[in-house]
């Protein structure tokens, strides 16, 4: 949620050049994304102003990944999905190099991202996943996600006898770092490319309409109800207090389902989903909290969010899913 | 440079629904200004997309100075000056509230800052320095800055037996935090509003062209030459290095002389006043820095970078203005 590469004016206006958008007019870091950098790029360009979003991917994000998700935006733009297409240098490449890092520009998208949805914007985020599973079954690159669940359990261990530096509770939601999750694990469902963190910052609305999906840099290969999961318990829990809200969690299990209905396998399924859902969020936030300083500067998510919305789901087994 | 104050899509919509400019189709938050919080703003207005930057003043803006500003913003803009002009709410306010802090919304104007800017840019600047001048003869409000000189010195006296924890050169270069810079101050010099702030940052061009001056809120009534200096030691050494670049500050000298001549007795104020500049942005880093933890999160702005283009004009006199 920064501007982590600075960059000169003149730099800006090279890497706009080397594609065929017309002049640079204006360049704004913006505050957007957890881990690269991004501006508001505008170009006038035959008189016209253009908008644009340009991306300089930081470490976080595998350099060899970038084709992936940059290939996926043009398919999804291609199959009519409200995601941004990716512009092409002048000659063809989606993807330049800027201060030795991997950069892209990108559609800029018009939307406003909700903080506390309600029921159609709920029910709208789930048809449009449920649309972004369709659109790319003809997708063929496969990408294996860097953050499956044995890899977050083995991140949760590394720190588990620091667990009560957090919450003394962490520790109690998660006996053995959530490995017990791995024995229930359900196999052969229905595999797919999915967003894998499709957060309401992550999603653009005007007037209750689907306009943006975005930052998919997380993308990859998987279980598709392991997507409506991870978006179930990004989406049903109230911001400020963290109540499940089962208004919103219908509305969009309603909405998904309007364009792609669930088997009875992965209806069944969806509880130990979403508890992997959650405990994938607790790991990173975990490593998160012991690799940035207390010093209030920058905001730490708290890994307890996501650590009691697993409890919630452990203990609440379908009727969330109803 | 951050945005602050984080604001929901319905508080965004309610703030943007208090104007005549149209429905909110985009909100991003932008890392522009040092301590308040910006959005760049976008709507749809009959048919046409507008643009604004949406400020939310933050504590280190009184918001009693606040009419001054957006009043000088408005007597700018309708004198042609390139600055962004205040958008006026449907019944007339220049400024609401958000979150019980005092917010404004402003002209998007186009350009890009200049890190290192060349002679044109710098002539360009001088000329624009200078009409800000003269199209405020006529503006009638005041404001005392908070950053006289001898607040700066008062504030540089309270970190004066930790200037070493910065550097020992410091001391050095201040003896006496510098107060003896008011034996040698000059008296009735011309006055008025002047910007008292305008980096490079704050300066945007397109083609060459300054198409905005933005960043009012150091803006004050005070002496003419002062604010010459001001920008005379912003420009005019590299940012690699800290040089002094004389043909930058040839080119701005000139350039402001085209449209306003220095009197005498400002030529020979310069070389004390570009002193009492570097001063000022000294003594607002020393605060920040003893401020501000140093885990490397926060950049802090280094005070050594000024303190040495003070030694630098207090030892070469009128040079550096010639």
């Amino acid at each position: 949620m920064a501007v982590y590469t600075h960059l000169t004016a003149a730099e800006l206006a090279e890497f706009v050049g080397q594609y065929d958008v017309g002049a640079l007019r204006s360049a704004k870091g913006i505050a957007e994304g957890i881990s690269n950098s991004n501006w508001l790029i505008e170009t006038a360009h035959s008189g016209a102003s253009r908008r644009f979003i340009m991306t300089v991917f930081e470490a976080r994000t595998e350099a060899a990944d970038l084709p992936f998700f940059l290939h996926l935006l043009d398919h999804l733009a291609d199959a009519g999905q409200p995601v941004p297409r990716t512009i092409h240098t002048s000659d063809g490449g989606q993807m330049i190099t800027v201060r030795g890092k991997p950069a892209a520009l990108i559609e800029f998208l018009p939307g406003v991202s909700i903080d506390e949805p309600d029921a159609q914007q709920a029910h709208a985020v789930g048809v449009a996943l449920a649309d972004l599973h369709l659109a790319t079954r003809d997708f063929s690159p496969t990408r294996t996600s860097t953050l499956s669940i044995p890899t977050c359990i083995a991140m949760l261990r590394t720190y588990a006898d620091r667990f009560d530096e957090i919450d003394p509770e962490l520790a109690q939601i998660l006996p053995d770092c959530g490995a017990g999750l791995l024995d229930e694990w359900p196999d052969a469902l229905p595999e797919g490319t999915i967003h894998a963190d499709l957060f309401p910052d992550n999603v653009l609305f005007v007037d209750g309409v689907v306009t943006g999906m975005i930052d998919f840099y997380f993308a990859c290969t998987g279980t598709l109800a392991f997507d409506v999961a991870v978006t179930h318990a990004a989406w049903s829990f109230a911001p400020t207090d963290g109540a499940f809200r089962p208004e919103i969690a219908k509305a969009l299990m309603s909405g998904y389902q309007t364009h792609r209905s669930l088997s009875d396998a992965e209806r069944a399924a969806l509880p130990i989903l979403a508890q992997a859902a959650c405990l994938r969020f607790v790991a990173t936030r975990v490593e998160d909290w012991f690799a940035t300083p207390a010093d209030g500067l920058v905001r730490r998510k708290d890994p307890m969010e996501f650590a009691r919305r697993l409890a919630f789901y452990r203990e609440r087994g379908e009727a969330p899913f109803a």
